[in-house]
This record gives C-alpha cells, structure tokens and sequence, in this order.
C-alpha cells in the first residue's frame, strides 16, 4: 500500500481550478480542490446539494456567502457548509496555489 | 460562519492519542487525531467497519498491516483503508505532534 500526497502534480498556473476526486463512496466524495488567483465566476453561487466539509491546507482564500457575509480562510483553517448554503469563492492568493481539501456528504 | 483551525488547540505531550469529531453525519465522520510518538498497543489491530481515508498533516507516522507490509507517512501523505483492512500504528514521530484528519464511511 503506497501512499499518495496531496501538494504532488500541482500544475503551474492553471487556467482553471482543479477538482480531483481522491476517494469516497456513494455516500461521500473526497476531493482535492487547487486554485491559483482564481474566484467564482461573478454571477452565481455555489449551491450544492450535499454538505461540504472543506479545509485549506496550503494558500489563502475568502469565501463569502448570500447574506453578504465573508470568511478568510489560511491554511489549516476549515469550515463546515450545510447543502443549500450559498457561497462563492471571491479571492485565493495570487503568490502561489490554494490547495483545499474537501469532503461532500449527505446527512 | 467563523473557521475553527486544525493546528489550534493541540495539548502538550498528551498521555494517550486524541481522537476528536470535526464533522459530518450519520453516514460519514470527519475526524482529527493527534499522536505524540505514540503507537497502538503492542498486541492487536484496528479492524473497522467503516472505511477510512487518512492524511497526516503534520508530523510523521508509520503504518503496519497484517500481511507485514508497512508504509511511512509524512505530511501531506495519504492512503485509504477499506473496511476490516486491519492495521496498527507502529511509530509517530517523538520530535513534535503529529495531526492527522481522518474520514470515516461507508460504502
């Protein structure tokens, strides 16, 4: 059993964020997520149907949500965000990529 | 909605390893485990019934599993054990903590 590590085949500036399934099941999805000076597209939310668990565990990001709120995020900071919260993602770094870690699940 | 952090709130030289519930359901468990050159008892494996994806975020770790095979862990490493995939922790680094974010599920 060999292990794989999360910071390895991080591309150089993607033109894109990156989502990569790394494990789970039909009940839940384990995903690594690489941004680099990326944000949400200017219109519209994220509004998934499961819940979301997510970390940053290298970079800086800020989320911000429907009710105008905001949270930044560094790395080891985490979140847990119930199915139907609407966010987006307003701002990762620019000096280097956001490598996040999340877990979707149902309830 | 404010950020809890991974690295916060780590005890000093704790006797026995630190198993705390982050989040999830009834389906999943999101879980962080701190060990401080621990190991798992002498005799005996974890066998579980649920499947587990393992990271270690910071320190080192050795894993062993029953067929003698071992695999040594650092950060950003990580593995998925399947359900009754027995295994036991040999060795976490003595020098600092060791955090690891475990999650539990299903099929």
């Amino acid at each position: 059993m060999k292990p794989d590590n999360i910071f390895s085949d991080i591309p150089d500036n993607p033109e894109k964020e990156i989502f990569e399934r790394l494990g789970g099941s039909g009940q839940v999805t384990i995903e690594r997520i690489i941004s680099n000076g990326h944000a949400s597209p200017a219109t519209g939310w994220y509004d998934a149907d499961t819940n979301e668990w997510v970390i940053v565990l290298r970079g800086e990001a800020r989320l911000s949500f429907e009710d105008r709120t905001s949270v930044h995020l560094r790395a080891g900071d985490y979140l847990n965000l119930p199915a139907h919260r609407k966010h987006r993602v307003d701002w990762t770094t620019p000096d280097r990529e956001t490598v996040w870690l999340a877990v979707h699940y149902r309830d």
